[in-house]
């Protein structure tokens, strides 16, 4: 092991807190938002948590790309993705690091109940924020994580969007707060492991990596698919499958990944103690360029 | 099925169109809305649809029941229920008819992400919209129904709520808006019937009255609730229960509900006809006087 080098882009950096959190609605600054936006009534939009670095929007076009099929499957009308694109550079552009949040909803509802009638006008949200606080230690020694009680519902309909009908996730987030672990491990109703509140899952097994298939629930994060990507590229065998409680349990290395964070190694599941294994030392490796020069995609 | 008098209910009243849609935000026109609400971007709030008639809401007591219950069990902080009657009766007291739309949500986040800080103050929107057009054959003829493919996820933390996570009735709405049918009906994951896009189902077998139980997903209606008490105290025997296709199949008579139609008799599931049935006819007439003369509870 001592020829892995230390990870390090789970550094914090000084300018982080000085970061102005702005907010813009469909482009302009405290544009006011309708009260009968579809997002309001019923979660009826899409959002996207894009990490800034260096002053750049990292892998914006994966985002976008996700983005753009979200709206395909859910049939929400948006065409701006030039005015997206510029906005969130620009916003970027002013600070070292900050997490820019891209909410995209239907847009005010033309009618009463849930019908789409056809003449929605998307709106969109787009909000600058400090990148947060957190321990460099997590992606170094990695984070113990809980499996939760609370089961994910399944609707193949919406599985792999982030869409915004997250109480799940509140719900899941308020069940790990009565933990000590920095992340939850969500199974579904029907017992498949599907993800963390906030990350995804990767598990390790005799070096293959394996990650829950997102065709009942869960959300297809943009890492996700740029770790499935590299590990490929890099002769890594991957499978995206189901998987259930005994993978888990069995796996030789488990960690999680999100926009954010790039790599988490996990070391401990409930009271199973684990150590970040060799290829996800390898993974975090190959990640580190992308999240130090941030590229497009 | 000759005394059985006509139900009346379903009349549309000429000053329908009159009525002005008004909008309060925490009690003020055109206050604005903030852009982290948590309504906005995680469904994160509550809602109660209330049939307003003869200038007075309908179940008023029992609506702001269920909004208190699903207050408390998703954690949000609203104690403001004496405000909120009055603001409702106020706005019913303006118009013969009107649907008043309540929704509540955790307001603003006060930090990112998916955690309750529970520093939260709610939010509410109060609008008030004119009665909808319908045809009165509805309510003495029928509806046609058919089942639809999308099949709702199952969380029991969420199940009975009238919460705004409502992305599946989005997409089971857009999908009965392919068919003829007035009304889709709705399994779950694991293949129970659950309820309609807007109406809770109820069937009837050997003269008793069966609902599907609202423990793995669905909207607990108010309707619903009044229809079983109302039931109970006629010597009804009403049961609250797993239902499946089968039960559907094999009901003699099946209705739907909701808080501003009252009872939808249904007159064909799929491809099969069913005539409205006496236990139908005979709860329509025990609802109408609750309908023409609203009472509080």
């Amino acid at each position: 092991m001592t020829e892995v080098p230390e990870p390090r882009q789970f550094e914090q950096t000084a300018s982080a807190p000085s970061v102005r959190q702005r907010v813009l609605v469909n482009g302009v600054e405290s544009a006011p938002i309708s009260p009968l936006d579809r997002g309001l009534h019923f979660g009826d939009g899409l959002f996207e948590t894009i990490a800034c670095h260096a002053g750049r929007p990292r892998l914006l076009s994966l985002h976008l790309d996700r983005l753009m099929h979200g709206c395909a499957r859910l049939r929400i009308p948006f065409r701006d993705l030039a005015a997206v694109r510029a906005e969130i550079e620009s916003l970027a552009a002013e600070s070292e690091r900050s997490i820019i949040k891209l909410l995209l909803t239907r847009g005010e509802a033309t009618g009463r109940g849930y019908a789409i009638e056809g003449l929605d006008k998307a709106m969109r949200i787009t909000i600058r924020y400090a990148w947060p606080h957190e321990s460099p230690a997590h992606g170094q020694d990695g984070v113990k994580v809980r499996t939760l009680a609370m089961r994910l519902g399944e609707n193949p309909l919406l599985a792999g969007l982030k869409h915004c009908n997250r109480l799940e996730q509140v719900l899941g987030r308020a069940e790990l707060a009565r933990t000590d672990a920095a992340e939850g491990i969500l199974f579904s109703s029907s017992g498949r492991l599907v993800s963390g509140t906030m990350t995804n899952i990767f598990i390790v097994r005799s070096s293959s990596l394996q990650t829950p298939l997102m065709d009942r629930c869960g959300v297809a994060g943009v890492m996700r698919r740029v770790i499935l990507r590299e590990a490929a590229r890099s002769g890594i065998p991957t499978q995206e499958q189901v998987l259930r409680a005994e993978d888990l349990h069995a796996a030789d290395e488990i960690f999680l990944s999100n926009a954010r964070v790039g790599i988490w190694p996990v070391c401990a599941v409930d009271e199973r103690p684990l150590a970040p294994g060799p290829l996800t030392r390898r993974l975090q490796e190959l990640m580190r360029p992308l999240l130090e020069e941030p590229r497009d995609a």
